[in-house]
């Protein structure tokens, strides 16, 4: 069954190109797609489109879809197109002719819009909420370690003090910024594109204004041209937003990495998050964090398809934007679950005591000594030139002591300050709005 | 000279190859270099690292330099390797000893960390600037041709009417969202990174609220760590954000290109925007939209090439961080460039008259036809099947009326909402406040 | 059951985490790892290292295996990690301990080396002779239809008179040059890395040579540790290879639409070759070209994403490597499905007669105007500029005849030197030797 | 200037956006310009289009104007919009209207391919000497400091013994790799477009084999309409064959980092070919090591800028491919810069004595232990397990003795037969063949 099937047959080989992976991706949309049903009828009663007895027998029925979809028992059956048409025929088969009223005033494009939106919207409160248990872990580890140092490397070269209080902040203040993206990816999803008909609008008496309200959106996408313009361009700008997350675990699993290396040996797990090898015996290896290093790579490299996918093209739908799904969709499911391994392996890491203590991290101390001596009132210049003559006449002498006390230092993580910056943003997201109106909706 | 010279000469095959193309893009850097020292220094008087007398002449005389780049008068001289080089060289020429003092509790990384948040924080302001004048520009061009009506187009094919007041304020809704996208890159970036050393802090009594203040950030890069990890990051964010706008061009462009082509012919531009050919003595060709076009595409592929520089690294700098100038630096003027001159051919747009009247675009009110029988009572699936056999059996008739009521469509655009919507998002960049800052930081 | 499984039982999680979508994709290697074995076991007979008894045993199951997985039988049954591990326990379940010996003087490392050349030798061959078989199809469609002229565009103007001769042409000159950078990849899969062991070789006396005769490569990655680097670089040659067929298709794909849509008309296809839509009844979209050139897209966009996993890692082997699998290997069956798609497009081509009648395309005449002029001795510059002011005057007049006889050009497309060069090319792959090879190893 | 002025002044604001860096670009293309020309104006004469004493005097002048190129003497003037102007300029104000005549038959289009097919095989050429240089260094150390061990990683976990034998001929091999790519991108370019005019051919008589022969072609691009598709095409081939160098030496500079990291400290190098830091004053970094890690990011980047700059348009001459120079011909350079510097790099490498003496590369020798029992007759399974459970309790005996023998291993390098594969490959390039007939051409 399609929705714009005529009298001519399609070619097999067609069909099977063309829906390619839409049934599995559209299982994804399911719920969503019932949710925009809810709305567009309601509205539709509104404006004297679909009578008080059809919208009852219809959203009775899209409400019991919506069950069987949380209960995990809706599949599109053999032989239907996508999930649009499958949510039809259950509530034509349920609800008889009522049924078949509920695509007017609307295009297959709109209602794909308002689906993704909604999926869009839902995967980003997930992700945030992931984002937010990992920062809440890193804070509490910074807290927990503030007082170990490690070596800090500039270009690789030991460098000067830093400690495991730093790192894990570090991170933490990372997801920030991060998500400071995903709040503007947020925004730009939360607008209705309802009513957009195919791309154009239509002569409908439609109530755009009453569908964002019932669907929790927070404005309209105002211009139908640019409802459908939002195809590909949401997509691009949250998998933007996705690559950041994904740039900051790249580089905390690419840390964990080295630090698991023998020649550093600062950090381990234990062996059960770790894998052995077929030929070395006593090797520990960090497949879970090479898999989240490689992850996170594939991730950030998405918006970069989804651009070569969408640019160049004119105005209007093109079905090119259908095959956005089958790179998008894994990718939210790929970036939660390298959430989720970063947090258990973070839950379990093993830091090493005493790190600094080697001979071969004493030169991490020089630039101590250069300060310490300006605070002494020496000039800058003079007091390095000394140093580095220490140095190179085997003379430098250090106590290993560091006392950093300005904000965001060793002595002073700032992780207060941090923790308030990240409950104003998370703020902003304001996902209870949203959540009270789909109650609204289903109940 | 080089702010790390020590005793051995460098080869100078190495110096060319490490100096790359940093003196030409330090010069983007050199008046935001001075503020930061403006600020550092009055920082370093607050905590007694630096007497009232060295203040005095080194505020006065980094206030001349200031004015001396103003007034386009400043360079870097052969043989200096950088700006930050430059600038310290000038003022202990013209100050002495007290020169010298500016360096202390700095390190050549937070040096360059506040130059480029500044740098990119005035080229956010020039690039919301410009892309409000288009946006006010697509909205009043769609206010005036909003009756003028043009071929929509799904799939390339011949769909349903749209309208010039549709297009041009699709444009302009399109930019909402981009600066929605760089309104998170805009916070990203207005953070302060100075105090964090090399990045790991130091053990001066910095006192990094103060320059936060002083610089008119929004609040501090607390942790040290962090702040040097922001390098790169925040390149990559403000490039996705900058391929956000470049990618709305880019549609804009293909759109210009296929309208102006002679089988599509809705839209001209006069002979002085457009060029001819060497052997084909009849064509306007639109060369500025296909620069435009492939500008653009530089631009949208430009977040990729940052996160191929800097994924896979581990945390601390590495000196690939300085290659992120010559990619970035370039783009800031090929956008403005592409901003400006899509302003200069909007400006100058001719739009052909009675579009539809053309017979091929007959069909384009099928859907017309099929929404005004369901208004009138006919099931949905009953309409579009009975309009269907019509166009088949070569019946199908059509008043070319447009009647498009409802919010976003032909006849009811909602520019005044768009409006206010850029209107709100304008508001929390605050520009005025950092404006404020720096002018208290010069005179 | 895992090769290196010990005592300690892995994390549940992790072991999700980890497998990923392994399990689905060695299934694409499981025949190609049984042909590395037969030759391996081969090879250690020959040094001593596997009896001839057992090597008896050992040949005979996995011949049997091969059938099996010939005959679409084989599965990797549940709770068992990769197609190796598969493998090895049909094996040993049916010759006993012989069928543990032949993981001797051999590292999981190589033995996915080699399994991933073998079946990359394999979709290279079914790609070549896809992609031939298209070539074919556009030098026959040329030949057919080389005197139906269309318009040429440049700048998307119309310039110059074209033939459907030279655009079917172009496409199969195009593919020659495709499979140019294929038959490089080509060259760099069909090297030998079995027995590099880990990376790092081992102690075993292998005879390396007889393994790389047996299996039919051309000659050895000789180096161990190059052999190990082949991981990820032989997937990013091979991808760019694609990529350049993908391009090909992308800018057929384009044109096709275009050629489709109501302002060109030029070509259409059979209703069973296009879809419908669900609001507009006559369209006829080309639903097909569009994938094409979306899929083409995301084709483009593979070697880069391939790049950013395996950029700035150090040498030797990475658990990331293994995410290649999921991102090339439905690449094959993408491309593959593209080339069958557009052969079935192409050969149901309907082109439109006399195109060039149209008045809108008389000026595309005029460089025919100018170049006859020249060769009645008008010099270039004033030709033009005569032709120039005769159009601008109302009075260029053409007969609307072409007369192209250079190399290449309308009248002469050398379509048989194109053929020519096609044959040469193919036969530098020289698959007979590989299918050679491989029947003597499984017969 | 420009070869299609007109009456109309052009914008003076569109110029500087349409002319963008072409005067400097051009430069680059001055030579192949000249040469272009002297093939097509003895081409001319041959099929009576410019008599004997016209081509006397054009080739008399374009010959010194080549030799005027080689002396660095070559300008683009103000005013004069590109390097083809410029030439012609030059040519019609020291020849008079013989000058004129050369534009004939051609147009500015296949002008400007062959312009850059010329200059982009003689980069090719540049880089396959200068990788040939490396190759041969590579090998010579390979030979030097064959005995040299260190510890092979993998997982970046200790793994089994390796050397500096195979480390250095590990990427003399990959070159060779790298090099059959650009094998493939060499044949893309060595193909001749002169004569396909704007992309669709003319009514000249022109004799394309003869310019072929002329300028050492090894074929035509036979379709005219091919020939300019090859525009974009050719660019990415050439970009994708050098992101394959990039890649080598990416890998190369990323173990250099580590290697000279101080955790490793197995290579150091000259205090002047490392540079120092600002306030750590013991610090030696290996910031060229860096700037080429960096620099084969942006090149393996490029590809996809080129794909993203010319996917989805359709067939025809574009402006947009006119800024393919500015992003592909610094690039030249920049890997030129990068082969140089890794050869003046590892020319001056110092390599760390009897590294694996250290205790932490005990377990380095696990897996020879475990291959010596088999080779003793202990069945892999089993020796594999009693190594794993002697080192779990502490009873790890080894004697540190490498005794690899097999093809490509420490003790058996193979260096002999990797350079036989690459002089073979190296004579298929045969730039003696061009060489040859460039002489021709400007003697």
């Amino acid at each position: 069954m399609k929705l714009w099937q005529k009298n001519t047959s399609v070619n097999n080989q067609v069909e099977v190109f063309t829906v390619g992976q839409d049934r599995e991706m559209d299982l994804f949309l399911a719920a969503f797609d019932v949710l925009g049903s809810l709305a567009h009828t309601r509205m539709l009663n509104s404006i004297g489109l679909l009578d008080d007895a059809d919208l009852a027998l219809v959203q009775r029925e899209l409400k019991n879809i919506y069950q069987q979809i949380a209960d995990g028992k809706f599949i599109i059956e053999e032989g239907v197109e996508d999930v649009h048409s499958q949510v039809e025929l259950l509530l034509t088969q349920r609800v008889g002719d009522a049924g078949k009223k509920i695509h007017s005033g609307r295009s297959r494009n709109d209602q794909v819009l308002v689906d993704l939106k909604l999926f869009f919207r839902h995967q980003i409160e997930e992700l945030v909420k992931s984002s937010k248990e990992l920062f809440d872990l890193l804070i509490e580890l910074a807290e927990i370690h503030k007082d170990k140092l490690l070596p800090g490397y500039t270009h690789l070269q030991i460098a000067m003090p830093s400690s495991f209080g730093l790192w894990f902040g570090a991170y933490a203040e990372s997801l920030i910024d991060d998500l400071e993206l995903m709040l503007g990816a947020f925004k730009v999803t939360n607008k209705n594109p309802l009513g957009s008909a195919a791309g154009y609008g239509s002569s409908f008496p439609l109530n755009r204004q009453m569908t964002t309200d019932l669907l929790g959106f927070e404005c309209l996408n105002y211009n139908v041209v640019y409802a459908q313009m939002g195809r590909g361009k949401t997509e691009r700008i949250l998998a933007q937003a996705m690559s950041s997350i994904a740039a900051t675990l790249n580089r905390m699993a690419m840390d964990a990495c080295l630090f698991m290396n023998q020649n550093f040996g600062f950090i381990s797990f234990p062996d059960e998050l770790t894998t052995g090898s077929s030929i070395m015996p006593h090797k520990k290896n960090p497949d879970v964090w090479e898999l989240i290093r490689g992850r996170s790579n594939q991730l950030q490299a998405l918006p970069n398809t989804i651009s070569m996918l969408t640019t160049n093209l004119p105005s209007g739908y093109h079905r090119d934007m259908q095959l956005l799904k089958e790179n998008l969709f894994p990718a939210f499911q790929s970036l939660m679950s390298c959430l989720d391994m970063a947090k258990l392996m973070l839950k379990n890491i093993k830091i090493k005591e005493n790190i600094l203590d080697d001979e071969k991290y004493t030169y991490l101390f020089s630039v101590e000594v250069v300060n310490n001596l300006v605070l002494e009132g020496l000039p800058f210049r003079e007091a390095y030139k000394k140093v580095g003559l220490d140095i190179e006449a085997g003379q430098f002498k250090t106590d290993r002591k560091v006392n950093h006390t300005h904000e965001g230092s060793i002595g002073n993580l700032n992780l207060k300050e941090v923790k308030t910056a990240m409950e104003k943003l998370q703020a902003q997201f304001n996902f209870n709005k949203i959540e009270k109106a789909i109650q609204n909706l289903v109940r």
